[in-house]
């Protein structure tokens, strides 16, 4: 066999094992979760993987890598699908306020379980949570950036630091929606009410 | 021993368990907190400590009943040492910032661990969790209210919804200090721009 199929032979199995990983941790949370739980469920060997992986909290880690990646935000269909910058910011507001109230991450329990527990001694998920962060600032920040030179908004105020105000808002909505649900922390009135300061503040001109 | 004298005592003793709870939570986390710790701690019999709480569960419940208690934000007092309601509302976010900045409130580890693991099964903590975001919620709503109708502001948003959007913004940065550190997710720009949210929105006359 060459390295190359032995390569993607290795890439195979490995999402075999993660995808199943995942659904495990859905299933029981991250504590609760065990190497052999994923043994079973992925229907590899003990050894297979082993070979990939050391322990559930390496393999969670690389579930997160992987939503990570497929959780990427595609700025460039998201401009050909609206209008204005105006327009993409609300979609991405519309994304995420449709993620937290239908809770369509269903892994997000096990997330917030892993960081407060395991992640909060090791710290070991905490580079890629900065670069995750670090993104997502950068991709907001930009829209407004460009808004800016395109005369759509006027900023008075830093892009990124606006960029940052808006994740802590998601955050936020997050954690009360998992603690109270959507309805009794009015996850819709917030978002409207969040669009309408970054409408003054950007005195939004196309929109 | 009179009822009174007797109830006094209870009330003295439950104090000293908790408090010395707090201290053994704040050290090792929710989980890893046994009934033995907090009695070997509090120097109370186990005998005692069981009279008053069946489990660590039960006493952290207490032990964050207690600090909600201690938390309440006296309105009154803000309102003696401010000259508007717009310094009432920096002071409150001010104090907010520090607690934050400074990790003042040494129990929110051991809370966050709390709320992903036991709290997230047993659901034991959202009655009183829903009551302090509606004491908060309250409290921020009126102070805008006041402003509104002492011509301070000028309201075009409801005010019930402006004090949660003000809730989930202090949730995301906590929950974005916790894990990354205040400094990085540059905490300070981030409170003058949502502050610059509302002065804009409630169009300040008076500041």
């Amino acid at each position: 066999m060459s390295p190359i199929v032995s390569e993607k032979h290795r890439e195979e199995r490995k999402a075999l094992i993660l995808d199943a990983a995942k659904e495990v941790f859905i299933k029981k949370g991250f504590n609760a979760a065990t190497m052999q739980d994923i043994i079973n469920h992925s229907g590899v060997s003990r050894g297979g993987v082993y070979t990939y992986f050391q322990n559930t909290e390496d393999i969670f880690l690389a579930v997160m890598k992987k939503r990570d990646l497929e959780d990427a935000m595609d700025l460039t269909s998201m401009y050909n699908e609206c209008q204005s910058n105006w327009e993409v910011l609300m979609a991405i507001f519309e994304g995420i306020k449709d993620t937290i109230e239908f809770k369509k991450d269903l892994l997000v329990p096990a997330i917030y379980e892993y960081y407060f527990t395991v992640g909060f001694t090791t710290k070991n998920h905490l580079s890629s949570l900065e670069e995750r962060y670090k993104k997502m600032k950068d991709s907001l920040s930009a829209i407004i950036r460009r808004g800016v030179e395109e005369g759509e908004f006027t900023a008075v105020i830093d892009c990124d630091d606006m960029a940052w105000s808006m994740i802590s808002f998601f955050d936020g909505i997050y954690i009360g929606s998992f603690q109270l649900g959507p309805e009794k922390i009015k996850i819709g009135n917030q978002f409207e009410v969040f669009k309408s300061y970054l409408k003054l503040t950007l005195s939004v001109n196309k929109a």
